[in-house]
């Protein structure tokens, strides 16, 4: 075998340019100087076009995870009705949180691998007997790699109902278009490691007025997630109330200007492209993916489905050959999907390289003539598009 | 215009490894400690197989052309009678530095491309009225991606004279075989901004008994590239004349333990495959080499002469599309060819990126269908190595 360079194809942790690595490097300084604050102040308003928040975007220390369990502890009271859209794996986290709490869940569950059609919301909700308080949604759903129509979503429950719109966007947020008014979302929230570029550690909360309203009459069991200490901190002069990763924080203010000279908009567009590039690579390989909908397809990850089930061998395969890692599936799906992550970090010639070791891996395992044929037609899409 | 990553092609500077880095970062040490003194020593001592020599490797800092005038300027008096096989800009660098000496230079010029073949070298030598003090060659000559036969030319230096045998290996050593007794070379020169997978900073001499004694004899101007210096210094505890690069040895340490990880002919192993998947791909683009004869390729660089002459062309091209820099031509071959580096930390995903972006340019520019074909090629050369 041929020494091969480590490269990463989860989706995320990604990639983090060198950049942001050397931001990160800065000497370290204390969390309560004005050059942090200052630090802070510029990432919390530079990832409000991300967020497509009116709000200076907050910065928590943690994993994607507790931003899920702020935007449901902070509105959520014990005994409240919610609906949450299970479409996979993290759908499931916003219910197991929801139920942590002595929240009733009303799950809407769809079939993992195809997104939430309006429509099936809008019959869900007009079954249900109780009021409901909150509803979660997932916009990427990583473990299948389907991207919900949140906007549509947004349409229906606040055309049915009084609750809050309450958004995971963790693995997409940073590659996809967003504007909470618009969306009518009053909770979004991501994490640091996905298409942000950064080393898991940041948690990112984004609230619209409505949504900071209910968190300063939220229920009183929270503490450390409380995500009116974080308002409080801002309003009070830019700062956090608990000690923040100053490393993080430099380099989210190193990503904050990556994106803005790419341009947003551009950055979103690559991401369009890198997903149409592996989608198309990945079926002139005869390999089928777990979204069949193009529409339903995100453009952070894609999930395959092999049709022998040979997803780890693929995976496994790929790693000691290629020292390339990517993603197998999670609970239903294990070991019969792999995930290849393309988000951040991530550009035309990375796509290509996991869709040549897909070339070798297949000719390997099926003696099929692959060589060259995935590649042709991403370059076909890459060209088509610029 | 998409965004990609820097990525780097040119056969100097090369990638410099992570690991590398970090090793480069460990804090600053006094060169006369003891702590560095060690790490030089196990420099001089672990690069003595990939150079093929039995002494310990001279560290020098200064670029590649310092190592050729050490080599020149220590055993060459002015008045001496030396050969110079010029087949490329190298060549004519070991001349202009025995020019400057004031050395008589008997120029062996080889067509741009080729390689000098040991009968060529022989009826020169032949003809010669003088004794002549050294034969200088090039291995790698990077202006034209020509492997010299050095160690058949070796052969013919040692049986028809009694000349020094002083080889130029700056842009090869690290990536291909060499062992100074078997290939009969006194002095083997080299840089760290190649195939050793360092920043420029660092010359590498490595010296054999005889060229040992020669030097103790050699002329008196030399001062910072007094070669005897250096091999005292080693003598005396492993320390060096003058001031050192520290981070650059730490680095070079560094370098000797991936080297020593993957396998030294494993590293051989890969240069080849690399060079062969590079020239399958170009090939199959219908792109001219300008090494003709397999055998004269070298496994470290590729030099490709577009038949319409849009060597510049295509090189704009691919820096201003896809951030990719590769070399132009130096001095006669100026504007005929574009170079591509492929060593030290080169794999075949990075061959297999540049191919892709080669299959582009030459779409974008001629209209051909090309997409995949040079990746096709490149992986077939891949499969059958491995």
């Amino acid at each position: 075998m041929l020494f091969c360079k480590e490269s990463l194809f989860t989706p995320g942790p990604t990639p983090v340019p060198d950049r942001v690595k050397q931001a990160m490097n800065q000497p370290m300084v204390a969390h309560r100087s004005e050059v942090f604050s200052n630090n802070l102040k510029q990432v919390a308003t530079r990832l409000m076009p991300v967020f497509g928040s009116k709000e200076p975007v907050i910065v928590i220390a943690g994993s994607g995870t507790s931003a899920l369990e702020s935007a449901v502890c902070n509105v959520v009271h014990e005994g409240d009705h919610v609906v949450v859209v299970v479409t996979g794996v993290f759908g499931e986290r916003f219910a197991s949180i929801c139920e942590s709490y002595g929240v009733n869940v009303h799950r809407l569950d769809i079939e993992w691998g195809t997104a939430c059609r309006p429509e099936q919301l809008e019959t869900f909700l007009k079954g249900l007997e109780h009021p409901v308080k909150a509803v979660f949604a997932t916009y990427c759903e990583t473990s299948t790699s389907v991207l919900n129509p949140v906007k549509d979503l947004g349409a229906v429950v606040k055309r049915l109902t009084d609750a809050l719109y309450i958004v995971d966007g963790v693995s997409c947020i940073g590659g996809v278009p967003v504007d909470m008014e618009e969306y009518q979302i009053d909770i979004l929230v991501s994490g640091s490691q996905k298409a942000l570029m950064l080393p898991p550690g940041l948690a990112f909360v984004a609230v619209n007025k409505r949504a900071k309203e209910e968190i300063k009459n939220g229920p009183k069991k929270r503490f450390y997630l409380d995500l009116n200490r974080y308002i409080q901190s801002y309003d009070e002069g830019t700062t956090t109330p608990f000690t923040p990763p100053v490393s993080l924080v430099y380099g989210a203010n190193e990503v904050c200007q990556m994106i803005e000279e790419e341009g947003f908009g551009n950055v979103i567009k690559r991401h369009e492209i890198l997903r149409d590039m592996t989608r198309a690579g990945v079926k002139a390989l005869g390999l089928p993916l777990l979204v069949e909908n193009d529409a339903d397809a995100s453009p952070t990850v894609t999930a395959v489905k092999p049709a022998d089930g040979k997803a780890n061998v693929i995976k496994k395969y790929l790693q000691e050959h290629f020292s390339m890692a990517i993603a197998s599936g999670q609970k239903q799906l294990k070991g019969k999907i792999f995930r290849i992550g393309h988000m951040g970090y991530s550009t035309p010639f990375d796509v290509l390289n996991v869709l040549t070791a897909l070339e070798m891996v297949v000719h390997e395992l099926e003696g099929r003539d692959t060589f060259g044929i995935a590649v042709k037609k991403a370059e076909e899409v890459w060209k088509a598009h610029v």
